[in-house]
């Protein structure tokens, strides 16, 4: 059985743990909106995941407002390019998937993106019945309280608004459930959980181009049915 | 007149200047390729240029090797993004508008790419009759000789090599004219002057937020006409 990690998420963890790449969990996600424009924003890189006894299937997990334009760009197409760029060792990688977003099972928030048929570490998950809402609200935790207020605007993310007197009434910090002190704290708690969703990346192409070897490296890995193949490409 | 700069390209100049910005002028260029995918790779940012008289409408300058893929996807849809995370500050600027490549003017390079008639500040700068070349050679002019090998690979960007050996006859430095010792030297020179390309972007929308501010700041500027016209958004 293949399930060995493929040697692309073993270069990015070599590359993260160099200590001239510290804190380097931020990458670029490019989406095709409606107008077939291309969109890209920051995402915080929240750690890999895989469907039991494959390894060879990870997926990369990340974060968003639920109410985010983003959502809309993912149902309406799928595929998507991330761009992660470690600039301590000027190694980039060039990660090609299918997104997926899986929302709050809240009555009245959105439904998960539905899962290509080519996803087939996402349609593994679907059938080994993964728990994505234990996932979802362990991410969450993880986060801190600050960032867990971000969810909690009463507009979704882009809305206009009139001047940045506005903004003062708005949290500025959610605790979690143990630590709700209000009633205020755990009525935000559960709007910022409502507007949480996981949003995950299968990798099917890694580009990963070493600009701090010399002469350049520059290796592609492509995922050709459920098996890892590489190649040497001129950078 | 309306000529003074737009005040988002203030905010960036102040983002860069800022001590914990150091040296941030990559960005991460989203593109759409003939499959509907959406591309996102990271750039150098080499400075702004405005036509003369028109300081409102700035372009962002930076560069490419003509035979990479990014050209076609251009070619093919001239609307951008990009997007510009200075993690310093942790601000973020996402950039949309026109690409246009401008390539060698040698015989049988690539020609520059068709300038959509809502580029204004590029169809401004045809009009003036600005010297591209001159621009063009003034970049390469400023890249360190290592980088100006990355234009003399044998073959085009992404296109499978045997092994890594087949690398180790590569130039691994271009000198300039004036310090070119050898014949190979010019003929490197020439190579790389032929696959060097300008590219540009006009933009027409800047996205502006501020995650370093609690609550954090977010500004949309938009291009409306030939006046910038800017307005608070939730972040």
């Amino acid at each position: 059985m293949a399930s060995a990690a493929p040697r692309w998420i073993e270069a990015i963890n070599k590359a993260l743990n160099l200590p001239d790449n510290k804190g380097k969990i931020i990458y670029q996600v490019a989406t095709i909106d409606a107008t077939n424009t291309p969109r890209v924003r920051s995402q915080v890189h929240r750690g890999f995941l895989s469907p039991e006894g494959r390894d060879d299937l990870p997926l990369l997990v990340t974060s968003t407002d639920t109410r985010s334009p983003k959502v809309s760009q993912v149902l309406g197409n799928q595929r998507v390019q991330l761009c992660w760029w470690m600039e301590g060792s000027q190694d980039q990688f060039r990660i090609t998937g299918f997104a997926h977003i899986h929302p709050s099972p809240t009555p009245g928030a959105s439904s998960p993106t539905p899962i290509p048929d080519e996803a087939i570490a996402l349609n593994l998950l679907a059938k080994q019945g993964f728990d994505w809402e234990t996932k979802r609200r362990e991410v969450f935790a993880g986060m801190k309280p600050e960032m867990r207020a971000s969810w909690c605007t009463p507009y979704p993310p882009g809305t206009p608004i009139s001047s940045y007197e506005e903004q003062k009434g708005w949290p500025k910090s959610v605790p979690l459930e143990d630590e709700a002190a209000t009633d205020e704290d755990k009525r935000n708690l559960q709007t910022a959980l409502r507007n949480f969703g996981l949003m995950l990346f299968e990798p099917v192409e890694v580009d990963w181009v070493a600009l701090g070897a010399q002469p350049n490296k520059r290796l592609v890995f492509r995922r050709q049915g459920e098996l890892w193949v590489e190649h040497l490409v001129s950078p």
